[in-house]
């Protein structure tokens, strides 16, 4: 079941790119948030060789914006995170793992804060307004909550600086790591984040009003023609390499931040207002934990179901949850959940894959 | 953009079912609650004249149960919906259309009361659990909510009764419309219901511990082989003609029940404790509602986005969300969302299908 037909219905909701990315000739799509994603435009190799060399324009409509904006913005947003929000600056975006009373990992969005009192939160998936929602409601907290008409189009790549400078001038190339601006764009002061889920680099502009989204791809393309820019997508063997997490894979409702590598985000000495904040304290020495694999052999296939992972002794101690050969390393890269005792750089273990059963290393950190 | 290939990944969750969905020759896919749904095995035609002929076995494990177990659990049901849950019996099953505090349409799930105090919550395509899981932290209700390890698989058609009685026993058979029992299935007491997305009528197994999932589907298709049973799917074009309404496209987040057509579950003499209940108040009559409509001309394939609806006079006045030919009605139905001024039986509009303008009747009731 590889690549079976996407059956289309307008529940799967289209984005203001959808025309242009099927014109760019997508290949296949996923769905996340409700939303066509798409997936590789001419192959995932030749994707990833050329979002390393060149840049890419990227249609992450799907990851929503959930404004949340009024006098009890911040203390909504403090109690879904055990991230510190209180020295945020007004141009700031922080990645807020976003975690229930037990301490349990429902998101892993991006917090932009745009004001005081106002807020985005830029979502992996899950309906986490669903979760806003309740909390508003049951704290009688003085908040609006909606998802507004923003679909963040990703621009990454190695000249990226050089396409953005090209089309919104000089002043947003400046702009540091997970910091935004407010550009114009189609006429239309909009959100320009440094940021982006790859570690190429790169920028996301929040386009306000889905109207203009033709205008805006096709002003990129034509700023970037001698550039080779190319549509894209978030890129497997890139992410995997750069050990960007896949929340509803890599990290799941199960995980605990700290089961997924995530213990520098939790201030548990400041963040108490978190209403996972209890549970937290109790888990900070977890017994399972997200780790970059290495898988030996010849070349996998991206993997489209957890796959066992076992000790020499065969006994069960984790799985794989993201795997794919990687062309610059020249080797089966992979992300999985190991047991405590397993966890170590250099542990053998052996994962039960589609090919058979595949020797595993446990590595000490990710490739890129 | 039809039927583009869906790029799989982990992150799109496998049921019990999906290794005998795929030998059965499921043709393609959609995702529900982050989990694959089958969409037709031969064909939409074919698997609509087996399925009002003959009987039909569903992968509807995309229809997740929340769990809601504690002394609170009805208080915080009812709090999201309009219905009165107050006289319901530990055997029935309720459709709950779920509104947030401004009386809009958050899911339209079916509740299933298990005990006084233990429910699921049988969900559309949004995270519903976490709208519960902010409320019960909100109001500090005292209730554990999560997602059991519970998957349902519908038995559909005319000869479900035939098919079920064989597999677990005429008791069953006896239940009544919307009511559940307790029966043993693959060693274990699981709950069997005479429901189902079709008007067929039929029911659907809980199928608890997945582990158990091609065992169940097994034994149903060795006992109906006579009865020529197939594996199926809920059906576009039989839902439409039984004007069964879908989440996400049918109904949105934008929409109050009255919209939807759902006043019926509306209670507002009684369920004051329903969060949505002062703005539903003021929403008994609304200015746009969903209706069945009939298209006109030639055969038209199903609608993969809304198409805007128009006046006579070229007024936009609504939006068909779902569109297809009725082989049995030889007519294009349709189910759209219209404006008052335009909603009433025999008006005339005009839809912009991909094939071009089609004259639009707006019908009294729905086909079946």
């Amino acid at each position: 079941m590889s690549a079976p037909l996407l059956a289309r219905t307008p529940r799967l909701r289209e984005t203001p790119f959808s025309r242009r990315v099927e014109a760019a000739g997508a290949k296949g799509y996923t769905v996340y948030n409700h939303m066509l994603l798409p997936g590789a435009f001419r192959s995932l190799e030749e994707d990833y060789a050329h979002l390393k060399s060149a840049v890419q324009v990227w249609d992450v409509s799907v990851e929503r914006q959930i404004e949340i904006v009024g006098p009890d913005a911040l203390r909504l947003v403090q109690m879904t995170t055990p991230r510190d929000l209180a020295r945020m600056a007004d141009d700031q975006c922080y990645y807020v793992p976003a975690v229930d009373e037990a301490g349990r990992m429902l998101n892993d969005p991006v917090l932009l804060k745009l004001a005081e009192d106002r807020y985005w939160v830029s979502i992996a998936d899950s309906d986490l307004m669903l979760y806003y929602k309740g909390l508003a409601n049951g704290f009688r907290l003085n908040v609006s909550i909606f998802e507004p008409d923003v679909s963040p189009l990703a621009v990454q790549g190695p000249m990226a600086n050089e396409l953005i400078g090209r089309v919104f001038g000089p002043d947003i190339v400046a702009t540091r790591f997970f910091r935004h601006k407010r550009v114009p764009v189609e006429g239309r002061d909009m959100v320009i984040a440094r940021s982006g889920w790859s570690v190429q680099g790169g920028f996301e502009i929040y386009l306000e009003g889905s109207e203009h989204g033709e205008a805006l791809w096709d002003r990129l393309f034509e700023a970037g023609a001698d550039l080779d820019v190319q549509a894209g997508s978030p890129n497997l063997i890139e992410r995997i390499e750069g050990g960007l997490l896949s929340y509803g894979s890599d990290i799941t409702r199960t995980h605990t931040p700290f089961e997924a590598g995530l213990g520098r985000f939790c201030h548990l000495d400041t963040a108490t207002a978190c209403l996972g904040h209890a549970a937290l304290l109790e888990q900070r020495d977890p017994i399972r934990k997200v780790r970059p694999l290495e898988i030996g052999g010849d070349p996998l296939q991206p993997s489209s179901r957890f796959w066992t992972l076992s000790s020499l002794s065969g006994e069960a101690v984790g799985h794989i949850s993201s795997a794919v050969w990687s062309p610059d390393f020249q080797a089966n890269i992979a992300i999985g959940t190991v047991g405590r005792a397993h966890w170590h750089a250099g542990t053998e273990l052996v994962a039960e894959t589609p090919m058979g059963d595949r020797p595993v290393c446990v590595r000490d950190s990710f490739w890129a």
